[in-house]
Formats: structure tokens, C-alpha cells, sequence
């Protein structure tokens, strides 16, 4: 779809409204334009780049999380309803990749999870008792990995979590993980 | 039992020959002197810091390692049978724990235990395909932990193996690991 300017200024900016996650490159074949094409109209909406949108809406929910600091958690968390679900974006870097073939290291992925777990509970101490976790495509340089969490089990004791990764719309990691945490008044006793 | 200066130094150089990893802290409590005059025995033996010689064997067994660079490792392989058994060392620093109660992350033993897994396989490609692992016992803040794994069973597609991590005696996390490889066939196919 090939729009005008200011046509398409105003479509860039419904379509990063409905979803402020999509990239420069997915703008640009959206609109049939350049990706300098959609840099300039984005500096000229004043809407910030992909990683700095993120950060923005990652910040806003890590007021919401209470087991972990917002720092150390693994990937950027676009949403979170505490105990119940959430979502991080994490991007493969030239660190998170092995050097030989640029295939992403397992643990990073792991980690990925693994903090999202910590981050959807809504409790002071949240620890990992046990996991089952399922490489399924390789994950490559550059690519963004969304983790979605969600709570099937709630006990007493524990949270049973299952943790489904995607990059763009492929499945690439699979996990369960068991989560133990503590409550105010055990901390307290 | 404690000795004289000369007869000590020469019980230290023994201990140290017969375990290099023995710390300077078991190393003052088993001769009854303080963790000061262990140093200075050591100085005078010109037997470098437990970290050195950590690095120093770890460095010598990085030459049999072939599916991973030594620098991509997580932690510092101590002894290495190539596709039968493996050892690494980490040390929980700063990095390794939540800032708040000071216990290891989760995903750090992982990294540890997968990498190690990677180590161990003597092929030129290899990539996790799925892990179950448990975490029995907290680990914290400056401990060492160390990691065996040993490979359970072998394929003409996959290695199975098991990983157990220890802080000194105690079980802290026990893992089981299913590797893919690629041999050089594959890889010229």
C-alpha cells in the first residue's frame, strides 16, 4: 500500500498505537517505503525507536513487580499481571550468541524464562525449584525473543509456570518451570 | 596438628599437589594457623592464589575442548575426559545473585551445568535440545560450586548426559541434558 506523506505519517502512527512493538522493517514493508523513509517519519511524529519503546513500557511495569528488581531481570517485560501472566522481549546480541555459527546459547533463553517466572509472582522471595525446558528452532544473532508466561498451578508452596517463546510467530523454547516462594508471614515467623 | 614452620610448608606443598583446589581457608583450619600465614607460606613456596591455579588447569584442559571456545565457557573447566566425563568450578560473584537475599540465580547453575555439557561433547557442532533440572539447595553468595557431568548415553544423533553441582559435600542442583551434534560429515553434506 503506497500512501502519501502525510497519509502516511498518520498510518505509521495508528499502526505503532496498536502495536508499539513493531519494527522499523515490518513499518517498511507495510508501507512499501524505505527504512530511512520510516526513521524520518518517526522523527518527525517524535515517536522514539523500537529499543527506547520498550524500555519505556518495560519501566512502567516494573512498578508492578515485587519479587525481583526491575534490573535484574532477564529481557525487557512489555507486560505483567501479577500471579497470573506476562511478557518479556529480549534481544539476541553478539553476547548472547555462541561466536563459532551465531547460534544463541541455551542459558540465555533459560534466563530469559526463568526471570519472567520470578517477575510474575507477586510475592517478596520467589526461587526456582525445578524446571523442564525444550529447545525447539535455533534462535539466531539479531533475532527478538518474545517469552510468554503463564501460571496453571498455584499452591500453597508453590507456582507451576509455563513458559512458551516465540520468535515472531515460531516457537522456539518451551518450558515449565516450579516456582517456590515465601510469603509476608513466613519472612515474618 | 600443628607443625613447625618448615615441616608446615612442606604438608601445604602436599595438600596443594594432592588437591590444587583446596582453598586457603580449609588450608588454615586443617593446619590450626591463620589464613594470614597459609599466604605467606605460599609466597614463600611460590604456589599462586587458588584462582591462579584454577585458571592455569583450566587454561591446559581448554586445548581438548573442541564444540566450544574456553572464553565462552561459564565457569573454569578443571578436569575434561572428551565425551566421557567433565568438571568446572564457579565462583557466585555479585553478578551471580539477586541483589536482595544474596542466593545464586537460577539460571547461573544452568549455564554452568549447560556449558559444561557442551565441553564435554569432542564434536565441532552441539546445541541443546531439552534439559530437566532441580534446584535442591540454595547456593550463596561467594561459594564455589562445582560441576560433574557424565555422559549416560550416546547415539549417532544426541548425547544424554548428567550433571550433578556441589558446594563442597552438599548436592545443590542435579540436571540431566540432551545435546544434539553435528559430526564433519554432516557439516561437509
Amino acid at each position: 500500500m503506497k500512501l502519501k506523506k502525510q497519509e502516511r505519517r498518520e498510518a505509521i502512527k495508528k499502526e505503532i498505537e496498536k502495536n508499539p512493538f513493531i519494527t522499523d522493517l515490518d513499518l517498511s514493508s507495510l508501507f512499501s517505503v524505505s527504512i530511512q523513509t520510516i526513521r524520518l517519519d518517526r522523527t518527525h511524529l517524535n515517536i522514539p525507536e523500537l529499543r527506547k519503546r520498550i524500555k519505556s513500557v518495560a519501566r512502567k511495569n516494573y512498578e508492578s513487580i515485587r519479587s525481583i528488581d526491575g534490573s535484574e531481570i532477564i529481557g525487557d517485560v512489555i507486560n505483567v499481571e501479577p500471579d497470573h501472566e506476562a511478557t518479556s522481549l529480549i534481544n539476541i546480541d553478539e553476547d548472547s550468541v555462541f561466536t563459532r555459527n551465531k547460534i544463541a546459547r541455551g542459558h540465555v533463553l533459560f534466563a530469559q524464562a526463568n526471570s519472567l517466572c520470578v517477575a510474575l509472582i507477586h510475592k517478596p522471595i520467589v526461587l526456582t525449584k525445578e524446571s523442564n525446558v525444550t529447545f525447539l528452532k535455533q534462535v539466531k544473532l539479531n533475532d527478538t525473543v518474545r517469552a510468554e508466561a503463564q501460571a496453571v498451578e498455584i499452591t500453597n508452596k508453590y507456582f507451576k509456570i509455563k513458559v512458551s517463546s516465540y520468535v515472531k510467530d515460531t516457537l522456539v523454547f518451551r518450558g515449565t518451570f516450579k516456582m517456590y516462594y515465601t510469603s509476608e508471614d513466613e519472612q515474618n515467623g
